[in-house]
């Protein structure tokens, strides 16, 4: 079993659609930490979970459950975001009539300029953007609308309407596959560390990653606040050569982290359209 | 004139009450856009906004838009995010009987453990946490509550329940004072570049800082999806000397990078409780 984020037709759901082929053995969820939950006792043999999306950044509470359990990264994907404006099929498509949208939180966010502009129509909080899509549906409404994507629009046979509704078209969320246990392999890597308490102890973290040529992908500093000078790191990188080149980099980071966990190895993610 | 995301009580009315030690010159916005665009038009003098939070991580759209418009940071501040749960002051203190919950879509995020407890609970969206209570106050429904500060009840005349609604207690966001006219000097700096096209370009754009001997207080990259290797970087820095060093270290920095702006100079921020 794979679980998901949402309903079918959410992003989570689609991601994992296009990351494993086939749709049989997905199964949603309504939240992170019950996706974490499911691998943990057991119940499911992967998840997928968003970690970072282009518009608005790292999905900060992903990154502290991987933090938190032995959950690892086990591969990634990388969906372009493209958010409809949906109705009932029998709803005159005219924004000036609609009152109320169902809308994901992150969706919301994406969609902000669009409720700037329309202030006739107020979100309505969902799950997730499946979610919105089925609450539209069931409501049957006319003054109605909900913020969801393509697929969710046809599995609950909504009209999409003609309505730029993202801010921005540059909209990608990266996934990460995660599992019980880590790959031995993978041309990508992910840690999370914490650094000694002094300052400069920020860069110091990062010189075995320079010495050793290693090609970043992502570095994300979180503060711990009321510590000056401690920090969570979030480091993605490329290795070019064996496994043994991660080994002695990190043998060489535990000298200046508290903490330090390899999240994964794993193959770089491709990019999908939604 | 002084800008702020929402009403009074609403964490960023909060933190500008607390830098500015007055609320003569106060006066509410209903989006981050509004807040830069008043600047522009020299309708205010300052601004308030959110850049980071502990929980969730850094508020890219107001970092987007510091990239886009010719305004720059000038001071700094760190606010305790204490939030509670509030009902109209005749509802009964039990959650069994409150069916929605007004909240702006950041506070739902830190809160998210409390809905997923308490399912009979539907969060309703309020453009801040202040009009959540507002939202609260003018309802007058007895299955309503909202999530607010301390202020934003007191403001409302609405009773606090002694109940934990926050995820986690470590919660503080960082504010960025900002103003047309960048400051002449300050202990902090933050800049904003992004890098040119090249594997290990992310650790490249570092050295300036390493080889200054600067310590970083934030670093964060965002990836330009679809261009490998190209980002958008965000670091904020302590100077140690004078503010030659500074135009040392951003004259290296412009051979390797495609984009570079100084976002601004400024002291470094006290923490307060909200």
């Amino acid at each position: 079993m794979i679980h998901y984020l949402g309903q079918p037709g959410s992003y989570s759901f689609l991601a994992a659609l296009k990351y494993f082929k086939n749709g049989n053995n997905l199964a949603g969820s309504d939240s992170f930490y019950k996706i974490f939950s499911k691998l943990k006792k057991q119940k499911s043999d992967y998840g997928i979970i968003p970690v970072e999306n282009s518009l608005t950044g790292s999905i900060t509470q992903n990154y502290d459950l991987l933090m938190k359990e032995d959950i690892f990264i086990v591969g990634e994907i990388l969906l372009k975001i493209k958010h409809h404006l949906l109705v009932n099929r029998d709803t005159i498509s005219n924004l000036n009539n609609l009152l109320y949208c169902y809308t994901h939180s992150e969706s919301l966010k994406q969609c902000h300029d669009f409720f700037l502009l329309n202030k006739n129509i107020k979100p309505v909080f969902a799950e997730d953007s499946a979610s919105a899509a089925i609450l539209l549906r069931k409501n049957r409404s006319n003054i109605y609308c909900a913020i969801a994507s393509r697929q969710a629009a046809e599995i609950n046979k909504l009209k999409m309407l003609d309505i730029k509704v993202q801010n921005d078209d540059n909209n990608y969320t990266r996934f990460a596959v995660i599992s019980r246990r880590p790959n031995k392999n993978g041309n990508k890597a992910s840690i999370i560390f914490s650094v000694v308490h002094e300052p400069g102890s920020l860069l110091k973290a990062l010189k075995p990653y320079a010495e050793a040529g290693l090609n970043l992908t992502k570095i994300e500093s979180r503060p711990i606040i009321g510590k000056p000078w401690e920090y969570i790191f979030i480091v993605d990188f490329i290795l070019q050569k064996d496994n043994a080149q991660i080994n002695n980099v990190l043998k060489k980071m535990k000298k200046s982290t508290n903490y330090l966990k390899l999240l994964g190895l794993y193959d770089p993610g491709k990019i999908y359209e939604s």
